[in-house]
């Protein structure tokens, strides 16, 4: 594995952490303190420091706010959906936070493949019909498949952040796919 | 018309201006100031405060943001892909961007149907066959795509922004999609 | 815009009117007088003047004949269509008829993009689904699609129209992008 | 087979030939002279003698001018795009013709499901590949394409018939199937 | 005809019946025997022993078994799938032995092409259904599929007998395609 | 974990070792005792002990006879085309056995998400292209795909073993997906 220590993170340039704005290397160090490790999203989007802000700001705002929908169930649409994008970093980097979060190793792989056969809830895979339906097809989207997430329990607002994850990810997928943004090995066991 | 300003624009809550956060009240009064209207999808994000800041965050960086990429072109990137993700307000709304970033009345609804035979240039196009790429099968974007771009003058530089421009829209088109966002009358016309 | 007046609106050759069969140049003649303009579909197609005939006979029995879809109905089936076969000239040009037939001037565009969002009836959605069926899938085209027609009181003659519609501009769809077919520009304001 | 005879030919209503316009009655009686039968393509459109006419006109137009592509050949377009569009009666109707026109048994068969593979000439699998494109994306059929047909010999004109055949059948095609045409048994054995 | 039977079975290398093992040369001259002709697919895996054993014991152990599903309805999924996967062989190869099951003629060709335009039950429509989506898109198989299987009549053997054929001549499919196996003459003709 | 190994492992019956044929409980037993446990794929196969003979065989036939493709290099086939086919139990177990014969603990998961970004060489990616195109569009191999292998080293019979491992999987995953073969716990961490 030493030699995939030296392969790029990026096709793009990636700054050192003292060439980069203060705030964005405090987050990062304040990262690697809690986690042990720079996740490489946080040094490839460091190239461009307001997308960086942006992002960052948009993810947490989806992924960190109160709601009903469980840490874990948000990272189940996040892996579901980046395979079906065919998003390398996303899904063993998700699927890392996802085997945390659901204290489950052996989730994140099943939701991955095919979430259809996952040991997740009834109500858990239509969350993921719908997070697919608009990962693939958000223009068909209408009200019979609110109906079936409200039979399910979902309020408008858990119908939003469904909505919402699925398309944030899916530009992640795409900027991760064009980047050849490389997942660092620690995702690979991380909660096994 | 008188009925359709009836109709709604969302089909999630909507706040009144009065209880929006102050930053964002005061956000879109600019606009409004400017544009002598507020274009719906600050309303329709406005539901969700700390979005609303990201997406527009982001969309400033990389549609107000210096570079090689025209402002017309960017909008050309939006259109195209917009329409090809079929999303209403998205292709209606930038449709007007483009036609007064571009002062040409024209380009904007050729770019949405088939930009294969808009009146822009042979690298305008290879901009946005790869932006579409971006937008329909970015896992399987390679160094010969960008090797197309490089052919055409584009840097490094460029072809990240056609690609977050591509993948930051695709995020939009599917909110917008979601929420039904209504496109505002103002914008069938401006530039024609 | 004077330099598009130059730009060729067929990759075929064009015939001069005066070298067109006296029966086709005097429809175009006719035309002219009463739309101001020729529309440049039927100077592409005069470089074939049986197809020329056989081609606006069609149109003509499909589109002017008696029935229960009213004319803006039909040409709403067009735009539709046309823009998921991207399609610049028939959405274009069709989306210019749709806005004079409807006395609608936003209808077209919001159809073209996506007809689920549109200010149109669930009655006219149902048409449109329908359509769309026939244009990317007619094979799989079954009773339950006819009895869905039939609950919206669409009747077998309808039904036939709707198809016989979608069918004929799916062929004019391929002409018109294999042959370049240049929408002309007085199109893009009419009826706004 | 008795019982098949008995089967209806369409799901909409078919005219008795004593009630067709005369025009059409007598064109289908030189038909049944000419070939011992009616295909059932001419009772179905019946039911619409102007779309009739025009359909006519327009087959002829394209499969019965003078041209460099031989019968042979345009049947092939005919049969290989409207497997693709699974339309049973053109796939069994036009086989036979492309048997008969080929003086050869095996051609529509290997056409059909695979032309790829088929005991024809690099020329024609070109041909064909463009019908291909024109049916499924004509959309991005460019000048690419156009330069593979003429490092073929095929000439302008052959380009237009080309596109145009598949245009026109890809409309029969959705025809066929919305209306369950049959075809006759005539046709399964012609030119085996 | 005579030049036709000069054309290679394979793109792959075909041994000599006296060069292949025992086995697999008595079972050919067994079916030569039986059938008056040696089918190609034979032919053509006999360049691979060990999986020509294969392919025909589970070949045999699918279509040969006992079962609800009649033969003449297992060779109905071979073709039906076989035409969408657009294998020249299997089409007309189990076209042929479907004509002779089925005592029928007709039905080879109208399952190939559209099997929901065939003369076939509503039960073997539902069957074809079935094992369309196993070959299309098996990873959305649920229940309500089997649901559907089980008001028809079919029983969980049948069940997976229909996937079983289903996957099994999927692979056989592309085994042909890449091979580019060729029907024999003979199998054009069979049964009709 | 102790729930999830009450799970099924089929949707279809399982027999008991007790009640299966001896030579296939002989064949589960010896793998039991070199693995440690028995893969679920030969319990639900079981059900069909024809069926599981004959799938063994072929399984054996492509994987473990000599030849240029390294062990590795065969997984690496299986975990691609199983992931676009989105089969679980495929890319988990596969996934493992790619592990232990690669000797790298991170290439299973890149492979199977996006193999263009993972770390093999580029021969290794070109094997992978065609095993996919088989997957997908087999119809449609050419000779343009068979030189492009060619250029990478591969030569006939190497050729063969690719799409011979794509076909073969593909239809092990289309089994899996419509039986709901679960995998066995021990796959997950095999390896890492």
């Amino acid at each position: 594995m030493d030699q995939s220590a030296e392969l790029p993170i990026s096709r793009f340039p990636v700054p050192a952490l003292a060439d980069m704005p203060a705030d964005i290397r405090e987050r990062l160090l304040a990262v690697q303190e809690k986690s042990g490790f720079i996740p490489n999203v946080f040094l490839v989007l460091a190239h461009r420091p307001d997308e960086f802000r942006a992002f960052l700001a948009y993810h947490d705002a989806l992924m960190e706010k109160p709601g009903n929908l469980t840490k874990a169930e948000r990272e189940m649409i996040v892996v579901a959906t980046s395979n079906v994008n065919q998003c390398q970093y996303c899904v063993i980097a998700h699927g890392a936070i996802l085997r945390v979060r659901a204290k489950n190793p052996l989730v994140a792989d099943q939701v991955a493949v095919n979430y259809r056969k996952a040991d997740i809830t009834p109500r858990q895979k239509a969350m993921i019909d719908f997070a697919m339906k608009v990962a693939l097809a958000a223009y068909s989207v209408g009200e019979d498949d609110f109906a079936i997430l409200s039979d399910h329990g979902f309020d408008q607002e858990d119908m939003w952040d469904i909505a919402a994850i699925s398309g944030f990810f899916g530009m992640s997928n795409r900027l991760a796919n064009v980047t050849s943004m490389r997942p660092n090995e620690e995702f690979y066991t991380i909660g096994r």
